[in-house]
Parts: structure tokens; C-alpha cells; sequence
């Protein structure tokens, strides 16, 4: 306090002075300003959350994008030889016809301007025209980076029918299901959320990353797929249940490795954004929390096996578990603690393990496990959201996920994707086919509609 | 108005106190210029556009230094069984190499100090020998990231090579073929453009990533080689041809992947910055262009062999459609709208499958369809770079890409890439030898220089 | 001087009109306070450098993850087809069950709060529980990327194991012997290096990336291990070595090119900051070099085998020398200019080769090469550290690295670590049991543990 004093005791003394300094401080000042300016433009030229915020789009769609390898590695390693080349080209083909409807429509289709029946439709579709180069996006990130990351996802959909209906599905009218799928199915249920229509508005349903929105969806347009396609010829008789093991079982082990690689790019990267403290490490988690929900998988599935089958543990099984805890923790990788995400990828693992053979049961011939893996793993997985959240039943007015809210998400997906996907499978299914002959099937997809074979030194002409 | 002569009025009546002020707000400035310098050395030590473009070149150069092992899966897809070991090694030996090489000389012969010849030479050719690591590099990324991202693009070029001349080649005057193609021919050509010699300044010759530089160069070469090595033995009967199918098409779907997960790498990080908000938004706009071209291409493959094969639709084509449409927007991938790199892409995967033919007309005997995917599709995108940056027929006063100066460098790349490869083929033919005997040929290359078989448990000894 | 002079007399002289600018300047102030105080949070908020830390760890975290992919696919091709589906199965167990025990315990004992032991042993080991989303950490990145990046380490020791003892051990008794590795034994190792305890402190052991801490903890478990469980029935006659050639070359191509890509981040994301200048610097050079690492272990082990084996190139030699080259610049990948860095790797590579037929002779059966190349590679590269540091022999005031500190870091791992995993490896081979009995194994581990064949099209039943 007296020094205080004494400072404005000194102040007065020197008043005129001060006026002197007064007249230096305005010159500093302008220094300081014009250091201010500088430090401003190249703070803001730097753009770093901006630069941050694109990056984790670009660099977790990049990884994403891989997925579409793995799910090539997966499916062909477990399906028959005689269909492996087949299966190869099906999914870079599946691929290119994803990333061009969702250009031509999809994307547009998903994040719409606006909407119509209450949020049910979007209504500006048509074709992205990508963004100004030179502009700041008001939505914090590179415009593109954004499209590109989403054309992964809707892929990733497109991926998982792929599966079901290998080695049987004609190769037209699996990619003329795919260009629907991609340009409508798929964008109208993310509308529902991602988009803000919908769902999100009327429901507070969360689905952080997809297990809806992207494994469901293409679980159950490969289930209904599966059902009007049929089963392949001699998979069943009467009660028996025939296997057709996998040709390759470590090509399947890379494609499981991959895609769980992909997989942090895809939960990751949902963080949207990167630039900030609370940002990066809520992405950081999300990288933990998926690894543990892949290794719950992977641990539950293989003592699962290991119980049902006295001690052996079953290859695919392991690599369909670890898929399922991925697919579970999907829905929410963020609030969980490290141990529930191990539990939550746990039962993921242990339903994929129990679904496929109530699947043969029904004679719904799935060739590589997508149905209990993308579609059954895709519901609890988004069913279990609220657990982290609160516990709420019903929607409530601080927005929190709640069960009834997510059940409403998941039963209208299922209404919508199945209707939509029956319609489609139908249309084709007496226009161009979706069935190879009998004939064709036993020569092999290869020879049918290739016209090549996969390992043509190994196998017997 | 009013206001403000009232706020001059009261200045004035308060003289005094103001002198006061005025040493408050010295001693305030004080405060502010304090937390200035400390807000300017944070912002210039996190030094964040830096260290975004430097992580663009890091990440970007360890996509395409994958791209290594998806030249690997789809050469040795698409060789038969009994070259498959030899062709695994001879892609990690051929990175190698063109690392090493690239530090010895390539690099400082590909960006100069300075040039003769009216800038076809660089004259400060030598070992690279890296950067202060304390000290901010005026290019604005850190010199290292530079040098890691050129160098796995000389290797691309060379790994082009290895795939034409597959099955038939001597390992080592494969390997001494490419020590000269890294170290010399392909720098020689980068400095002409990149480096910023001739063509750069007296053309404006453009090419963003690489369709003729990287490309066409190892394009050319490849030819070259095919040309004086000869084709496999029992290749051609006559006007025959005989077909040898690849033993392993799904490692070829495999490496076709690979190779476009890293392409956007390739093309993305030829940005060359990523700190500011137009560069970011270029790189992903670059992300989503790459993307297009490659459904184009892989597109265009497809409807142009169902159209010649009835129906069917080969594997192998559309994995080299998609290649081919890689390859013809890297020339120019940030210009044209999603549109045109469909359609860019589209044209490039239509002559991937054209060109095939035409080689085995000439009996060029090429293993893996290299030449058609990355010299006839390096042209092509080379060539229609200026169609979308305004159609300059000559070079202008603006710099514009013109489609003389695009024809004077592919040209010039042609005569060069092509003297040089022949020189060095045929001096290498008449000394270590680049041709297996016809025994070693019959037997495998596999048996004959690498002592092991790749398939052992597959094929029948 | 006559210039300021006059100021000075117009500054006296215009007294009242100053002090009327210092209200001005006081006015500005504000004005100024304000845009600094926006900017101090904006670039608090954007966080730069903590941002560019964490997606270091993350990045260098998610393709080190992908070196999984890489021993998998190394490991199966060099295995025979009969045990192809196992090793496939167990390389993703393995990933499983490090992630689980690194959370549960491993975490906290590698980097613990306290020692005791003079810092041998942590106190405070326990579950992992990840920080507070909200706030910055003081370490400088993201909590979650950190144990992400640490915990993609822990696979990678437990990955060495799996490849020395493959088509022999049972799948339970190399899972219980992961748990315990991955649990305690490497995180005591980590703890006195890494976690700032007994060598860092006593010895100035230095050790970047892990040539000992994790290769080496690798090599000698799978060493104890191969001489507990003992060859492959079959492969020891007397004096004779038969051969067991690996029955998928080209994969295990592919899983080196897999290693050689993540590695990039294995050593490259060791430097633990790139947000500032000299960091990202350093990053970039240690790509440099550890591209380089792996071209000098390339090139010598071509070089050594053809001249052992008289101008054949033996594959896996050649895979084996790029991982030697690896591991040896693991150890100190940023002081060496880029020609040690090749010269380091290339003893690397030679003695990969060298090393082989050593263990053959007294009968130690490594499957896929991982002692030459983890361990022995391991300890050269370490013990060469000093030699780029200023070749101090023993512990000086400045804390180099020194030959002294080097062998003991080396020589008190292979102390403990040999030590630990004796008692583990003969607990589980007195209990749950490590080797498959010869009728099993003649059977081959696919159809005694798995269930299923991993190539049943290709190898008669």
C-alpha cells in the first residue's frame, strides 16, 4: 500500500513528464500495434485449428479408404478359390461406384439444406460442387476434406453386403444395388442424424461414428439381400448345414488387421474436429477406447470359441470378434472408460460368435459373418450408447442418447434400409438378375463372369 | 457527433489527469509488450505452418513409400508362381537401390544449385547431406521431409520398370539398370521441371505430381528394356499370343489398393504446403480429385471389356483402369472440377485397355501392363493439363500451361528417357547381362537366382 | 541526434497535446488489450504445439499398430501351410492380449509415480486410467496418445516372441507367456530407461526407440523360449539342418515392406514433440535415416548372400537384412549422418545373415529368423550409440552415452529378461503345457488348435 502510495506521490511530482511519456506511449503503441497486425494475419494465415481440423479428415479418410483393402482381403480370403478374383474386382469396383453416386447425389443427399417431412428427406440432392479454394469454410475445415471423408463411410457400407452375398451375387446386379444403396439408401439415413434431421431433432439419437448409420445400414441390406438372393446351391440340406471353408485364411487374418487399422481413422476422426486441447485428446481417447473394444472382441469370441468347440479356437471366429468389438464401440468411443469399452467390445464378440449359426438355422447363407458382425454388433453397439450417458429412458431437455430414443433409431433404419433394400433386390432380381446360374456357380463366379482365375498355377483347371 | 466534442471537451478540462494516464498507459504498454513478445516467440517456436508442411511431405512421402509394397503385390500377382520370390525381392532390392542413389547424387542432380546447357544440367550434383536441425529452413518445411518425399517418388519410377520386364530379367543388371535410372536419367528430367530448369522456364512446362516426370519416365524406360531384353520365351508364336496368366490375382487387387490409398499421397502432398487455409483446402480438394480419377478410370476399364469381352469383365484390366486413372490426373489434380477428373481419369482407363493389345501386336512383351497404365496415361494427363487452366496453345506472359510447351515436354522426356535407357540397357546386355537362358527361364527365376520357391507347399516341385 | 533534439523541443513544446495523446494512447490500449488478449486465446485454444505432439504419437502410433499386419504376414509366409491359420490367429491374439495386460498393468509399471530398488522396480503399477479430456496435460500431448503409442511398443516385443517359437507351441501357453511379457517383464525393462530409473539415472543408457528395450526383451524371450520348447520334430539330424521352407515368399515380402512402413513411426515418433522447429527438423531426419538403416541392412545382406551362396540372392535373407538394417539404427536414429546411418544397417544386415547358421549349429530352431534380426541386430545397434554421440567410454558429467552404460543397459536385459522368462516358459511347460506333442504337430497346428485349414483348396487334405 505505501509503495502504491509513494508511485502516485512520485506520478504527480512528475506530471509533466508523464505528458512526455504519453507521447511515447503513442508511438510504441504504434508498434505494438503494428507487431499486433502482423502477429494477427500470420496467426491466422498459419490457420492452425483450421489446417488441424482438415488434416484429421483427410488423414483419418485416408485410413478409412484402406478399409476398402481390408474388407477386399477379408472377403476373398474367405470365400472359395474358384470366386476369389471375383471378389477382388467386385470390391474396387464396389468402391468406384460408391465414390461416384456420392458425389453425383449422396453427398448432397446426406447433409441437405434443408428438409422436408419432418426432417425425413432432404431437399437440395443433386451433385457437390466442392467449395472456394481461397475462403476459410465457415465450417472450420477444407471443404473437401470433409466430402472425402464421408465418401469413405459410405463405401465402408457398400463393403459389408459385398460379403453376404459372395460367390452367388451376378456382378451387374450387385453393382446396380450398390449405385442405390450409395446414392439414396445410405445418404437418407444419415440425413436422419449426421445431417441433423430427423432423429436427432425429435430423438437425441447418438451414433458417434456409425454403428447404425454405416454397419447396419449395410448389415441389413445385406441380410435382405441374402434372403432374395438365396443360399448357394448345396449350402444346406434340410437340417444339415454344409461348410465352404475360406480358400485363404491368412489373407482374411490381413484384411482383419487392416480393417482394424482403418478403424481408428473412422471413430477417430468422428471427433470432427482436432485443433484444440479438449479436441485432440477426446480423438486420443477415441484411438484407446477403440483398441480396447477391438481386443474385448477378439477376447471374447476366442474363449466363446474355445468353450463351444472343447479348447480349439476358431480362426475366423477370432477375426469376426475383433470386427464385432469394433463395430459395438462405434456407436459411442468416447465415454466410455477404458474397461467398459473392453466389456462393450466383449459381448460384440461373443454375439458374433453366437448369431451365425442361428443364421444357418433360418438358411440365411452369410459367406463371411457380415450379418452378425455389421448388423448385430451395429444394434448393441448403439443400444448400449446411453450406459455412458446418463442412463436417461426417454428423450429429455439436456439432449442426452437415451434407450428409447436409440431404439427409435435403430427400428427405423431397420424399416427403411430393409423396405428399401427388398424393393431394390427385387426390381433387379427380375431385370438384369442378381443370380448366377446353378451352372455358373459351380464352375466358379471366375471362369462365369471374370473370365480368369484367381491362383490358376494351384488349383486343378 | 455531439458526442464527441463533448468527450474532446472533457479531454481537455481533465489535462492533468490524462498526463496521468499517459503513464499508466506507458506502464501498461510495458505489460502488453511483454506479453506480445511472449505471444510472437510462442506462435513463431510452435512454428505452426512449418510443421504442417513438413508433416505433409512426412506423411505424404510414408504413403508413397508404401506404394513400394503395392508394386510388389501386384507385379508378383500378376508374374506366374515360379517368379513370384524373385519378383517379392526384387522390389524391396529396387527401393533400396533407388535410395541409396537418390542420397549419393540424385537428389542435388534433380534440384541444383545452379545449371548449364541453358538449364538442362544441374552442376552441383553430390551426396546430400541434410540441414541444420536447430535452424528454420527458409523453404519452410524441414529439409529431410524434402528429401524422404523426392525419394520415394524415384523409386515409383523405378519399380514401373520392374513389373514390365518381370519373368525374364537378371537380377543384377536389373538392379545396375536401376542405380542409372535413379541416380541420373530420372533426376536429369525432374530438374528440367521441378528443379526449375528448362522446361519450367521456357515452356512452362506443367506437371503437378508427376504423370511425365515420374511416370513416363520410368514408363519410357521400362520400354526400352522390354524392347532390347526381348519378350518371354513361348510369349508369341507367329501372330500368336500366348497368354500367362498372373498366379495370384487377389495380391494384385491387393497391391492395386495399396497403390491408390498411396496416390493420395502422392498427388496430395505435391502441394508442397499445407499451413494456410488455401493450401489446405487445395490438398483435400487434390484428395478428392485423385479419388475421381480413379473411379473413372476404374470405370472406363470396366465398360471397355465387358464391350470387347461380351459381358465379362477382367480383373486384371480394371485394377490397371484404376491405375491408369491415377496416372492421368497426377499432371494436373487440383484444376478441374469432380467432373473432369472422372472424365480425365475415365480416358485414361479406356487406353490402359486399348494400348494392350498394341504392344502384343509389336510383340513388346510386357508382364504387368506398366507401359499402357504409366507411359501412355502419363501422356494423356500430361497433355490435358492445359484444357483445364484456360487452353493456351503457346506459352504466355502469364506462365499459363500451354499445349505446345505440355508436347515439348513429353517429347523431350521421350528422347532423353529413351536414348539414355537404350544406352544403358545395351551396355549392360553386353557385359553382365540382363537376359536369363532360356533353362533358367523354363525352370523359374525363382530356382535360378534366388534358390527358394515362393509357393513350396502349392506347386508341384 | 539533431533530429531527436528537435522531437524533443516540439514534444516540451506540445505538452497539453500530449497528454491529450496519452488519453489516446490509453484509449488505444484498450483496443490493443483486447486483440492481444483474443490472440493469446486463440492460439492457447488452437494449442499448436500440444496439438502437433499428440497427432505425432498418434500417427506414429496408428502405422506402428499396422507392424502387427507386418509380422503377421511375415510370419505366416515363413511358416508352413499346415500352420498358416494359427500363426495368422495368433499374431491377432497376441495384439489382444498386450493391449489388455499394457492397460491393466504395464502402463503404470514402465512409467511409474515412484521406484524403490534404487530404480529397478516401479511402485506403482496398476490400471491405466487416462486423464482429464478437458484440460492439457502438463507432458505436453494428449494422455490417451501417449499410452497409444506406448502400447502399439509392447505388441511389438510380444511379435518377436511368436515368429522364434511359431508351428510348435501351443496357443494357450504362448498366450499366458504374452500376458506375463507383456504385463511385467518388458515394462520392468521400459522402467529403468524410458521410465527414468535405473540406467537412465546410474548409467546415461541411451536407447531411442528401443534396439534393446524392445527388440532385444523380444529376442531373448523368444531365445529362452526356443530352447524350452525345442526344434521342430524333424529339423536336427545329428549334424544335418533340414531345411523347412516358408510356404508364402511373396507375403512375407509383403510383411516386410509393412514393417519397413511402420517403422517410420516406430522411430521416427521416439522424438516425442513436432512442434517446434528443431522437432519437426529432427523427425524428418530420423525418416531420412531410418530409411537408410534399412537400405544399408538390404544391400548387405544381398551382398553377403551372394557371395555365401555364390550369386543366388536368398529371399528371406534379403527380408531378414532390411529388418536388421531397422532394428540397428532403432537404437539412435537421429545423430548419424546419412552414411552411418547405411553403414550402421548394413553390419546389421550382415550379421542378420551371419547369425543363422550359428543358432542352426547348436541347434536353436527360430522359425523366422527373429533372434539374428531382434536381438542380435538389437544389441549391435545399441552398443554402437556412442560412437555418433562423442565415443565416451564411461558415464561422464554431460550425460553422453557411453560404451560403459551401453553394456550394462544390454547386459542387465539379457540378465532379467532371460531370467524371467525361464521361469515363465518352464511354470507353463510344467503346468498348461508350451509344445504341441509330434502328432499334433506332424498334423500341423491349423487342424490340431484351429480347427480349420488355412489353404484347403490348395494343399491335398
Amino acid at each position: 500500500m505505501g509503495q502504491t502510495l509513494k508511485r502516485w506521490v512520485r506520478g504527480v511530482a512528475l506530471l509533466p513528464a508523464f505528458a512526455l511519456t504519453g507521447a511515447l506511449a503513442y508511438a510504441q503503441d504504434a508498434d505494438l500495434e503494428a507487431r499486433l497486425s502482423a502477429l494477427e494475419e500470420s496467426v491466422s494465415g498459419s490457420a492452425s485449428s483450421y489446417v488441424d481440423n482438415s488434416y484429421l479428415f483427410l488423414i483419418g479418410g485416408l485410413i478409412v479408404m484402406f478399409m476398402a483393402a481390408g474388407f477386399m482381403c477379408l472377403e476373398v480370403g474367405l470365400v472359395r478359390s474358384k470366386n476369389a478374383a471375383m471378389q477382388s474386382m467386385k470390391n474396387v469396383l464396389l468402391y468406384a461406384v460408391a465414390g461416384l453416386m456420392f458425389w453425383v447425389v449422396g453427398y448432397n443427399m446426406a447433409y441437405p439444406g434443408s428438409t422436408i417431412l419432418g426432417g425425413l428427406l432432404g431437399t437440395t440432392p443433386g451433385i457437390w460442387s466442392g467449395g472456394d479454394l481461397g475462403v476459410e469454410s465457415d465450417a472450420g475445415y477444407a471443404p473437401a476434406s470433409d466430402w472425402f471423408f464421408q465418401m469413405v463411410f459410405v463405401a465402408t457400407a457398400a463393403s459389408i453386403v459385398s460379403g453376404t452375398v459372395a460367390e452367388r451375387v451376378k456382378l451387374w446386379g450387385f453393382l446396380a444395388f450398390t449405385a442405390v444403396l450409395t446414392a439414396f439408401i445410405y445418404p437418407v439415413v444419415v440425413s436422419w442424424e449426421w445431417g441433423g434431421g430427423y432423429l436427432d431433432s425429435a430423438w437425441a439419437f447418438s451414433d458417434f461414428a456409425g454403428s447404425t448409420l454405416v454397419h447396419s445400414v449395410g448389415g441389413w441390406a445385406a441380410l435382405v439381400g441374402a434372403i432374395i438372393i438365396g443360399p448357394r446351391t448345396g449350402k444346406y440340406f434340410g437340417k444339415q448345414v454344409h461348410a465352404m471353408p475360406g480358400s485363404n485364411i491368412p489373407l482374411a487374418g490381413l484384411g482383419t488387421f487392416i480393417l482394424w487399422f482403418g478403424w481408428f481413422g473412422f471413430n477417430g476422426a468422428s471427433q470432427l474436429a482436432a485443433g484444440t486441447v479438449p479436441d485432440i485428446n477426446s480423438v486420443a481417447q477415441i484411438f484407446a477406447n477403440t483398441n480396447m473394444g477391438a481386443v474385448g472382441g477378439t477376447l471374447g469370441a476366442m474363449i466363446m470359441t474355445a468353450i463351444l468347440y472343447k479348447g480349439k479356437v476358431d480362426a475366423t471366429m477370432v477375426f469376426n470378434g475383433a470386427l464385432g468389438g469394433l463395430v459395438s464401440i462405434t456407436a459411442e468411443p468416447l465415454t466410455p472408460t477404458m474397461g467398459q469399452a473392453v466389456l462393450i467390445g466383449g459381448v460384440g464378440g461373443v454375439l458374433a460368435v453366437l448369431t451365425v449359426p442361428l443364421l444357418d438355422k433360418v438358411k440365411i447363407d452369410d459367406v463371411v459373418g457380415a450379418i452378425p458382425v455389421h448388423l448385430v454388433c451395429g444394434i448393441w453397439g448403439t443400444m448400449i450408447v446411453p450406459a455412458t450417458h446418463g442412463m436417461a429412458i426417454v428423450p429429455n431437455e439436456a439432449g442426452d442418447p437415451n434407450f428409447v430414443g436409440q431404439f427409435v433409431g435403430v427400428a427405423l433404419t431397420a424399416v427403411f434400409v430393409s423396405a428399401a433394400s427388398l424393393v431394390v433386390w427385387l426390381a433387379l432380381k427380375f431385370t438384369i438378375g442378381v443370380r448366377a446360374t446353378e451352372e455358373e456357380e459351380m464352375m466358379g463366379m471366375d471362369k462365369a463372369e471374370v473370365g480368369l482365375e484367381a491362383y490358376p498355377d494351384f488349383t486343378a483347371g
